[in-house]
């Protein structure tokens, strides 16, 4: 894939307002990551507004990890506007082998179709009906075991799924891109990953989403590393990880970034 | 105005504990900044308890971020215990542009006569009825623009108005002051405008409202200047603006604030 | 009380997944207190799955920060599955003198029977009975004067009681144990307390709760003296103590814990 730099730059220019419905956990680190990287979040989930909100976003992203039965309901109403109006949303479908509950949920939200599904490797897993070895909320199967679990939810959705661990991978149920950026350190923090989700959606507003996904994978890898570079463990991990965020540049993507066709 | 470092100084030697209704994404910052500056904070919204925790708390702070019906009715409570007990509430309206609830939520907390309403241009141009640029939560307009809007949302609040962005603009519909401090990183970071306004409630406990805010915002903005000093980036900015709201001394505030008559 | 850092060593090797009922200000720090310590936390709530989840944990913590009456009852059916089962949880009763919703609830929480209790000393004072000096969520009471109220509460629940201050005590209701380790910066920060509650239900799984308790407690205050030498404020001092928790070692708990029978 070339110049995934451009897919930054994109995205920095048009500064997308991201509408976030998402976990307790992850709100404000969120929130944060995406204003280091350019783009303008709302963290928005009352029943009372959050459909008219999604009509004033450019993209949605939908994080089931403290769901409830009313925010559900929020969160199917949001997602059919931004399917109605041809705005990417994008599913996080956080600890989806753990419950019932998150189970049903996210098999409603599979039906309406997310432009993209990011997880890690055992929810891919878990969404795609195979046994997966998740215990609570962390992976307990490795990338390349959920490839053809993500290619058949893809063909499901009509969209793209991403699988992120050490390797990302990326598909569209025919294409698919491996990403190879990324560090260890970045496991230690949480809500890195739910924030990672609303990156992809930042960088799929008004951009395709299979390169699109690819290209802020690789964007938010390559800042993992440079932190990494200068943390003394996972504390100053997040607070390099946000100022890199916000410091590196298309060029650096274009020179760093590690995707390859599979 | 003479002296602004007194109300930190006053703020410090009482430690008051306030009370804050707030956004999910921030009740931590929020906290830990008012607990840097000096102050006692207390993160409290549940129906079943708000009233009366209001009841011991030296002053208010509601913020509509992320409300709901039911947070709403908690609000409305706690703000009447605060007014009969002649004690300062501060009211936050996030985003009210954005919404229809946000709207009709902030119509009836204006109603309760807020001592103090603290937003951004686009926040206090839409609650005193004039189109306003907002785009999600974040300001589209400028602090100057929304000087006669102040004004007027004073005068019908019987109390303070505080508009706050590059430079700050405080009115009780008669008398205004501009406050000039601050650093435009303080802008990429989330929830640190929300966390002003539980410091603006902090100065405001047994302190007269307008210089309290005015000196309130001097006191934030120049921790905000001193940490840009050494921040390479909005996560070790949010790291040092903590640092500095601790060691910001009263007599650093008679130095550094600028503060203007209008 | 030999060999602390064992304690330790064992957590670490079980990393037990430390299911968290806890309180929106504390849910992000206190994941990442549980990460950088070893453990694999998952902060859960809702109705829908709270009780399932509970069946997986190998340690519950229950913190009663910002609990509704909803939220109360499935604290009271995830502890029940906890107690079923043989298995760890915690109580963590925030500010329960404050109001009469959490002075009931923590009443019946008490009678589910926690197998440790983990507050301050007015909050231990408050459960027992005692008149204190809480104004909001800190403590206005010393430790000591809390000694014999948490004497009586481990005997009333047939489980441990740990009062943390400047020195901490630990107790089942015979014997004692004093916990030195700890810095003043640890006050200047909000949830560190909430986040200890997650440190010890992770301590208590699969090991005895009385040393385990006085282990978490001395590791934990160990980590905070080791980020202190190098804070230079309650901002720096955070993100310093997620490296200083991810970076002690069993050997320097050993070698650094003051931990004094009664």
């Amino acid at each position: 894939m070339e110049h995934p730099g451009q897919y930054l730059a994109t995205m920095r220019d048009a500064a997308p307002l991201v509408h976030n419905i998402t976990n307790f956990v992850a709100m404000n680190v969120m929130a944060n990551v995406l204003i280091a990287a350019g783009a303008s979040p709302a963290m928005v989930h009352a029943r009372a507004e959050v459909a008219e909100f999604a009509g004033i976003a450019a993209a949605l992203t939908v994080n089931i990890g403290t769901a409830d039965p009313e925010w559900a309901q929020g969160m199917e109403e949001a997602a059919a506007v931004m399917t109605s109006a041809g705005r990417p949303w994008v599913l996080d479908p956080v600890g989806v082998g753990a419950t019932r509950f998150r189970q049903e949920l996210c098999a409603r939200l599979i039906e309406a179709r997310p432009t993209v599904v990011r997880g890690n490797a055992s929810e891919i897993l878990a969404l795609a009906g195979t046994a997966a070895k998740a215990r609570g909320v962390d992976a307990g199967d490795s990338v390349a075991a959920a490839e053809d679990a993500a290619r058949a939810l893809a063909t499901r959705t009509g969209g793209v799924v991403a699988v992120t661990g050490a390797e990302d991978f990326v598909t569209d149920g025919t294409s698919g891109l491996r990403v190879g950026n990324g560090h260890a350190l970045m496991t230690r923090v949480t809500a890195l990953g739910c924030s990672l989700t609303g990156v992809v959606g930042a960088f799929c507003a008004g951009q395709p989403p299979l390169e699109a996904t690819a290209a802020a994978l690789a964007y938010y890898g390559i800042a993992g590393e440079r932190a990494a570079a200068q943390a003394a463990g996972p504390g100053s991990f997040q607070v390099a990880f946000l100022d890199a965020l916000h410091a590196v540049t298309p060029a650096e993507v274009n020179a760093s970034a590690r995707i390859v066709p599979v």
